[in-house]
């Protein structure tokens, strides 16, 4: 029986111009894939150059990370976009950051939405449907990271290959849904906890409510956010305690594969 | 021995939004290449998308039109970008357009850069040499359409595929160079004149100059300026007053495609 | 007694470097009260300075036209901005259309936001709170152009003076909102139509709803959409038919101490 | 007789969204006028906002900071603006930051160009006349900050008063410009050296060429450059330095009225 797999992911290349946003470089060693802003909400062609160049020179499997077109909400407002401004602003972004894949001789593994334009995304399925035709119209054979609702529903429905995300340092409602980051106790900044909740998540399938309930979770992927501060010991922390328990920490592409390879 | 060949080119889908600029719908019937605005100078991403999927519906071969990223100026503004700049703007915006061209299940024929950016890239090498570096990053057998000077010298070089571009409705200096758009004379109006420049250009590979000399042109491709008040019956003109000598009006590759054959 | 006012007022301004929109020139003549696009839904600062010199050479009143930070969706789609992005977004906007009109010698007579910031300020109090705040801020004599709602009361209980907008050529619902644009008969294109509208709205501070019954309104200032195809006759024929019935129009600062003479 | 006076200025408010630049609260301590970025190549209108209350909340004087329309290239590259772009683009800048003091109840004190708008207003005069007609349009009693060149020129011959800009921190060539960045020794990081500079600046009017030569300069506002590792305790060890000789720090307002008393 083969070992249990498991990608570490982090959003990267949000830096625009001389302003400069994450502490990428700290982060990369740590994780197996990156999300690479597209321009909208963040990153520049120069910052997504070096981003894709740095991340494929280590073995980082490399995707879109498509958001609002809001550079000064950083694509954490509202948007209400027609169907047809979100499938092309996504397809777009897409594009975009594939050029520098192409040029630097790697695939785009997947696409997975930024900010509101998840968050919405989750909730709505007309917005939802939108992004998943965006992906499959660009390439079929794209991994969208999802964690739930709507963008599951509709990526699922059209047969689009849904990589499940979790997150270890944000607490959950009973019904699987994050609980906002207003209320106290959203953000779990004790590492060791992080790390024992990522465990119990890839190993068991679940992670304890905020109620105290054990809530259901499929883990592709571990989300580590690029912002947190500590983000970048936080990323070491889990992936050497991943390590030590015997859980592989793979690239997204092999994850899915080992997992559908199971099921049938 | 088979027909000459030469291809009609205009640029397209450089409206913005609620701002409309040129009369796309109109031309599109009378060219056979369409150089795209990538969203920099021009063009959105709905922009874009309509524009692809017409042209291709039409069997109008599609190319990226990258410019600077100065949307108030229209690109036609200098700004001295950085080498590593230039070569990741315009990566950047091939890579958005050809996601459209993906999605409609065309290929990226060409690219031609916009305005200022082509402008000086003519007299500066190293701006020449980094566009050429992008577009052979993307695809090293996309066509770079250029019309002279350090582009057309860099791309020489590198070994890219260039459609060489005429103006049959702009006048010539004797040193092949156009002239200035502020001198009088510089724009041909009367529509006879210029289809007879074209058939010239074509067929006799030369032009005569303002100044009375002949000119010797290569000319793969004429352009056809969409922003010209009558630009639509100009490009019906052209087309009808070209087949109408015998030459055969065809996309950008298969002008290239039989000028390569008849050298090598 | 004196004769009835009305100001006619109409968006202007509203192109963006190259890209044109609206038919300024040809409606200048027939308003009173220009509201000027700020830069960020519409507007840049070549078209602010134009649009306040001609106005201002005419005699035309001038305000501004401030909207949502979203160029490509020309300030039409809905963004949820926290106050305090509504506040400060408006704020600069109104200065820096003021500092045109400081550069004229001429006043800022008013504010009026533009597209959805307008709609949803309608509907939610503390934007409208916001934008009310903002020009309280920048001048507390300026008067904010609001057709009804939140934004009307925000500006009431802040002591803010206001000129109580109507649309001559858009059909009411009975409780006093405007049909939906999306609802067939929600636009009245004919001319002698609106023109009757117009007049019975400022002499008998009433118009038909849709369904047929009265609803009452107040009618400072009757909006000229600058977009509607025809614009400019529309303008001709309200100016030309409010004068021939003996209602004065005249910029709104007029029409405003007027009413409050009158009230007084 | 009464003290030397001086002014430590500093750039600030180049933030954007959630992008963070510069040590803003910490140099705000120590200098006594502030330039801020207008939203052009940094600053949005929330950052404008807390700026220009900080600022004002402890007595600091406050001016715009104009910048090239170019967010992305931070207003750092060279781009070829029409007079009218230029003066139009400034005017623009001024108005928006002016709404944020006249919300504050602070007086705009002064303008300084940002970037290459003010390096090369220094060698172009049609530009710089550009910048002062902006300057002089919005308020002909601004104090414009310059370095020299062009700038100063067009300034005094427009009669506008100008406040005269000295850099502690970088050395100087012979004839007064400043030696280039990428030349080695440009910058002097030597604290001490920094002050010794400043003060001979201030009391003798010179200070030594990087060749070796006694440069004239006058010195109405040493600039303290934000984005310098350690900026923070640059500027206060420049105020504590000027101040233990007997050299008062204050705003340029006051320097420039003690200047022209003593003038005239």
């Amino acid at each position: 029986m083969s070992a249990q797999l498991v990608d570490l992911n982090c959003d990267m290349g949000e830096s625009f111009g001389a302003f400069r946003i994450g502490e990428d470089d700290d982060i990369l060693p740590s994780v197996t894939s990156v999300s690479v802003a597209c321009g909208f909400h963040g990153g520049d062609p120069r910052v997504i150059d070096r981003t894709v160049k740095e991340a494929s020179r280590r073995g980082v499997a490399i995707g879109a990370h498509p958001g609002f077109p809001d550079l000064v909400g950083f694509g954490r407002r509202d948007m209400r976009l027609s169907p047809d401004e979100a499938r092309t602003d996504v397809l777009y972004q897409i594009g975009a950051v594939s050029a520098f894949t192409r040029a630097a001789g790697v695939p785009l593994q997947h696409v997975k939405p930024h900010g509101q334009l998840n968050n919405l995304a989750v909730m709505d399925r007309t917005l939802a449907e939108a992004i998943v035709a965006a992906v499959r119209a660009f390439d079929d054979n794209l991994i969208l990271v999802a964690y739930g609702g709507e963008l599951v529903h509709a990526a699922q429905d059209a047969g689009l290959t849904i990589g499940y995300e979790v997150f270890a340092d944000r607490a959950y409602n009973a019904d699987g849904t994050l609980v906002s980051r207003r209320q106290s106790g959203a953000i779990i900044q004790d590492v060791e906890q992080v790390v024992g909740r990522a465990v119990s998540m890839v190993q068991e399938h679940r992670v304890r409510a905020i109620t105290g309930e054990n809530v259901e979770v499929r883990a592709d992927t571990i989300c580590v956010h690029g912002d947190t501060p500590g983000a970048a010991s936080i990323a070491a922390a889990l992936r050497a305690g991943l390590t030590a328990v015997g859980i592989a920490v793979r690239p997204l592409r092999d994850v899915v594969q080992q997992r559908d390879r199971n099921v049938a």
